[in-house]
């Protein structure tokens, strides 16, 4: 590291030498957050690190966490997504074992459901379907060559069956969490665990990035408030199936991501809406709290004037 | 195939040639059992195959299922068990991703769990927990070299975590399935995969070879009765485990298995508590039901005199 | 199988039960060639079965050897490379264990190179260069997004070399063999290996597929006639690199290939340069032998008129 | 790390940030050694760091390269092997791929031999066998439940088949490198690596980490003083055998192995047959160069008075 160059970092932050890191799974870093496996900046519970939004920050371990990019500024807005989303999105493709030639539902066209999708194309999908019920999300599925699924048109488990003879996807992605909504809008925490049983076939593997928590004051039921869930096992079970969960090691992942987009067979960009000065944050957030069509994924610009 | 040759079946038919026979997947076979992924000898719903203990059998696509094994009677009892315990334990290791030097939980300490202990140690673990409260068992836990753990003694999460500096385990193993007992006696069936979710440490791996069903007439609730569980799902993905689940391949495993037998570097049946004729199964059958102490395994001899 | 099914088959025969068929080796059986590992149709040593350049095939193990293709006739050129070229060029990659991101090496142009540089594509490479000097080969090379390396305008290594900062290529194809001709013309069968242990960079991986024998009577030493090359082991040695070789397993690919092309996300019949009826085949064997610019990949029809 | 913390230091010296350390390719770091992938103390070529056969070592990037050790004294003799040769063995298992069940051939019984003869025991390895003529380290051989093969009563490879009903091993390991000694005495550099070609049965994968330079002075030919050997390059492709080579990573292995010992599942001092001060250590290298019988291999102990 030399002043001058050109980084992105991880959302995680990690040390590089507690046998999680050595093992490349950085989002469980046993030494930056005493106590607690995982530190990130600006996320509750993640150790003492300010949020990355904003114009300087402290790096802890900086050898280890900086990326190198090119000198320049070419690709800003792809490098950007290094430090989050493209990683997660590829997270979820590698936790499903997607593997060349396969097929794979991904559930949530937001930003992460986006990026696992493109992942997994990168990894040499055959046929990747994405369920939502946002038009603008549904147009960049397709915009990337991946088949959108519309659950507001129809249950999404027969819809992709149907483009499967009957069997479902080998692989299966969750990109929502435990915030789900079904059709009628209350919250139903395992919708989309249990629907990826549902649509994937035996064999298969899920790989969960949408977020699930050990507490939630505000769920629907006593056990959801404690993380437990109504979760099909048996059906898992007869089906054996796999899964993978947790946030993404982005470590792992963001120099060969990095790599793809400077070769330009990479460029996550596509699906940035918008491009605002950092103050525009919290009207930003907002919006896309509210999932207000067309604002898929902001990009802040620090530099820039409002 | 010859007449003549001795050979050892799994438990599974299979057919050699669908797709998830190439890949390995013989407990999910697409071409024995019309409209279901797996078939096997004598279960429910597996297909219209007799049980396999007696004294002949039909098989089908015998060259690929007949494991062939060296002339003569040497090894007899530890063969008997390659066609289904021996692999199931092995499975639960493999599924669990146990390598050498990693520590393991293994719940049940029945056939299925102590061969899970035994493949894991062959798989190089450095140190293997067993949870039971029989004695008869946690005494063949302590004969392989593993650590037993009396859950009727204590908590077993708190006495593993004791003895892995309040860490847990690498991998965690669930050799119990949905009839898992609380230590006052009613039935919960998320009892053994939500205590390897606290006992297995961040970035771990659980193999679930325990058996959940997907409709359970007799269930405590009815979402049991539908095979869903109240799983704690927020804490699995908080620490970032995975999991993989389901019946044995016995083909991927068995060749390999009866490779150590003979070298004499596995000897699964120490495990064998009676050796009986046939005739003698349906009381057999009773006593390993009620749990009998003492009773862990039989092994059925069919050209044995009564 | 039913008679009418429209199928392709690997080159390789196979039997589907011997240990290697179970291990994913289908090109090195164990029954269907007795005294060797290894079945072929049409290859010299590989057994007794006819080419399958023809109207009509025996097919021996025909439920485990077929791959059942759609009805129909689309993708007729593409599925016709499924037989041997598109899969031996997968296999270099996947023997290379090229992965998301990386950049790879590939010697040699013709339809194996091709297919080997293609399939690293799909496989997510960042960069891949391919090695050779006839013009309309390396036209192709740049037409499916890879960088020509005319190695007639200068030292192929340094060019990589150039290209990669320095460093070589994370993973490098041999798709040549022993009979790699330098600038200059004389055999030299050891040529490709040892470029590739210098463009490749330390901890690298080597995919090797073209031919290398045990026994080759016009070889330009005494050593080369028994298959033995002057080999840079030392160099090899100290940047770590491992190497894979061999020919390919068909089976382990050709399903996933298969399904890439139905979705449209393969057309590997990119490389055909002629359509010939089965009577051509002679001549076209001669034109192809000469490597004449423009033949480089010939489509026999059996049905078509000549 | 604390002053007083009792650690285990890798051979090699690594960053923990560069590419082919976050790949636990630290073996090859590119960052301690200016100019050449992999640093380590003493060595020729390696970086500017002593040797660390002594009393006091500077050790760079500590918190990276420092193995902890539990407090005390226990097991001294064997953490002082995980150093060096513990590792290197099991590199050598690990390359070769060694999985549980499997055959192995071990050329060479030194003490990386025994190592990764030991090494493939604790993968689970069926049977294992080691080739060698000096009669005390054949003895070790079989104490570790091996099987000696001494090649000097007749040809290795024939005695292996003879063992495996004449397949050869699943796997095989150089443990010896380019100085191998033929029976009657002349240096033939690839006389090791032609055996395994030889002795693994096709499909199998070769862990070679037996010494290969790109320069050697004193080589027998002028090929060979380049590093180039005569290697059975034609029947390794026909046999479809894989191969990985290069000094070992030390700290992608040593965390593991440690947990062996202190689980008390492995004890790979058995082999140390001197414990002597560090005045001795001139001495002891040149019965060791020699091959004395009986000084199979030194610990040197640093406090100890002469």
């Amino acid at each position: 590291m030399k002043k001058g160059d050109r980084v992105v970092l991880p959302f995680n932050v990690a040390c590089g030498f507690c046998k999680n890191c050595l093992a490349g799974q950085t989002g469980f870093c046993l030494v930056v957050n005493a106590g607690f496996a995982g530190g990130a900046y600006g996320y509750v519970a993640m150790g003492p690190y300010r949020g990355g939004q904003a114009e300087y920050l402290r790096v802890p371990f900086a050898d280890f966490n900086c990326l190198q990019l090119p000198r320049g500024d070419e690709h800003e807005d792809d490098f950007a997504l290094l430090a989050d989303i493209f990683p997660t999105g590829y997270h979820a493709a590698t936790l499903a074992e997607v593997g060349p030639g396969e097929s794979v539902c991904v559930f949530g066209a937001g930003p992460v459901g986006l990026m696992a999708a493109y992942s997994a194309m990168i990894k040499g999908a055959s046929k990747v379907f994405v369920v939502d019920k946002v038009p603008g999300r549904l147009k960049l599925v397709e915009q990337i060559g991946a088949v959108p699924i519309d659950f507001s048109k129809g249950d999404p488990i027969a819809q992709i069956k149907d483009q499967t003879d009957g069997e479902g996807t080998d692989k299966g992605i969750d990109a929502v969490g435990y915030q789900a909504t079904a059709e009628q809008g209350e919250e139903q925490p395992a919708l989309v665990l249990n629907s990826l049983v549902e649509a994937v076939r035996p064999t298969g593997m899920l790989g969960v990035v949408g977020l699930y928590v050990p507490s939630d004051p505000g769920g629907p039921t006593e056990h959801a408030k404690n993380g437990e869930l109504l979760f099909k096992m048996g059906k898992l079970f007869e089906k054996g199936l796999r899964m993978g969960t947790g946030q993404a090691n982005v470590k792992a992942y963001n120099r060969q991501l990095r790599d793809l987009i400077i070769a330009g067979r990479a460029a996550p960009s596509f699906l940035a809406t918008q491009r605002l000065p950092l103050e525009s944050a919290p009207d930003a957030y907002k919006r896309f709290d509210k999932r207000e069509d067309g604002w898929t994924k902001v990009l802040l610009k620090p530099g820039q004037n409002a």
